[in-house]
């Protein structure tokens, strides 16, 4: 798997526990699944579609860096399937882990539209 | 089940498609499932342990109202089991549902640590 | 009066003295203003026209639940008066309330157009 | 009347009706008697008590620019009540104005504390 | 030099260190530097061109307050170039100096465009 | 030169003329380099100290992916210098450069510290 982004856990994003909140991790997640996504469709318009269940295992603390990575499960003719995995960047451990994330290549009207891929492009 | 909280979607809640981003939505619902947790439990060291898998059925433009709403499920020693339903205020049509959401009271040292609820709080 | 929104008090939310900051009270307050403004009468086209005084009774902390409620005074042709309370949701403890909020409905032109409405709408 | 701040007004910044949402705007102007109210009385712990009715006259658009200033009125003992007005940079055009916000100056144990200030600093 | 706008260090502005975060001033001094840009030349469409080296002279806290300062350097046909000072309200003490900022004109097609102006407005 | 982040463009992150705002750049890039200067040198107390001269070369999109790059110019006693560009993910053109940046570690007292680190890290 590779890791395409680093973020570093500041004030605004823990929760009253002071660890990183369950939440804001999930936007950081699908903001980078949705920019993977259009990275390996070629396209602008790929919206969120499913994610399968999804474990905390564990958390982060302020100043602590988190380090997020995907790769590409399969390829539907309109919707790209991936897997996403959350960990800290200097100990290693996990965070989370999501077995199946799903996007869809929409048309103009809100249509599902073919993209064309079937492999994953390396470079990206 | 009952909504606790309306969000207006404003242009930073949209994705490049121009309807409501995922992300976003996952991070108000975990918001809010905090809160509802909280004051079910009674207790503000709540945090998100589980989330079921997760259906978009639909989405929603600029300027359209979400409601979003929770119920219980079960009360564990020390977590509670939420289910939660987003839909367009307007239209009642459903944007997502999620069956199970868990989140866990821990103590200081971010262990569980048992709430004592067992039924819930029906003004809560 | 019924309360339609919970805010979780977050680190973003403190002011210098660590308590919860009268701007962003005012903001929240606002944004639900315009939500109830638009579900009560029907139309995305609701701008904020006039404020009464407000008095900060109390102040809440960092990981505190507020709960912010609304209430119809009247409909004029082209308005809705509204009340509001801000309160811990904990402690009951009122923090501010504002005995009139004014919204008006505008047209595409920006001048204030009829709403047609004349009943609070209970469900709303 | 000395303006103070100048805010640009961007997409996060604009209501359903593409104009400078309300609720902002109030951010904006608490944020900014707190500074200075911070510098006219000599100290951080300055906190919102009141805020006398607002009117909202006109709005502004996406990408104006608007100016905010204030004015002192009086020194009470633990306050100092300020003036307020909002304005289109490029029109003149008064956008809203607020005749009395006042600051209370806390302790540490939240209580209302002397500031020892009785004039205008008129370097701040 | 005149003193434009002033910020209040408030915890999402801080870096893991617990002083004011890098980032968080230089967007802050570009927003301020282009509004600056926007009032001398009379044009909304003013983008960032060159920044000349930047030197961190010191920090600041949480709860201080920081005032940014422009001054026009020189006009060009299509440009406008500043310099910057940013320094804490209390203390007076720099916390950095940026010697040119330049701002252009763009037209709607994206290119260099005249401004027409060749004096430094004073009340801007 | 290895490409740490990618970033998608947003409408909160255009200026008035609907292109990249400079500002927002400047703020990804410096909490990007902090991640790593952080990484590089094992430890969390990096500060901005300089940052040489910043030529906007282009500009971007809503809806275009930016990534951002790293690379280690020479480790100082206490210090690290970093090398940066930005591109358009899809176009590969180049946004910006900057030769140098510069985060020294800090102890305590806010003072220089060594940190020990003489060779990059391949992995970092």
């Amino acid at each position: 798997m590779k890791f395409y982004s680093r973020k570093w856990i500041k004030p605004e994003d823990l929760n009253a526990h002071n660890t990183l909140f369950g939440g804001r991790l999930l936007a950081w997640i699908d903001e980078d699944a949705a920019i993977y996504a259009m990275c390996q469709c070629g396209s602008k318009s790929m919206v969120t579609k499913f994610v399968s269940e999804i474990n905390f295992i564990s958390s982060a603390q302020h100043g602590d860096v988190v380090e997020i990575g995907f790769d590409t499960v399969e390829f539907g003719t309109t919707s790209i399937t991936m897997t996403c995995l959350a960990r800290n960047k200097n100990t290693k451990q996990n965070i989370l882990s999501i077995e199946r994330i799903v996007f869809v290549k929409l048309d103009e009207n809100g249509r599902p539209s073919p993209h064309g891929k079937t492999h994953k492009k390396t470079d990206s």
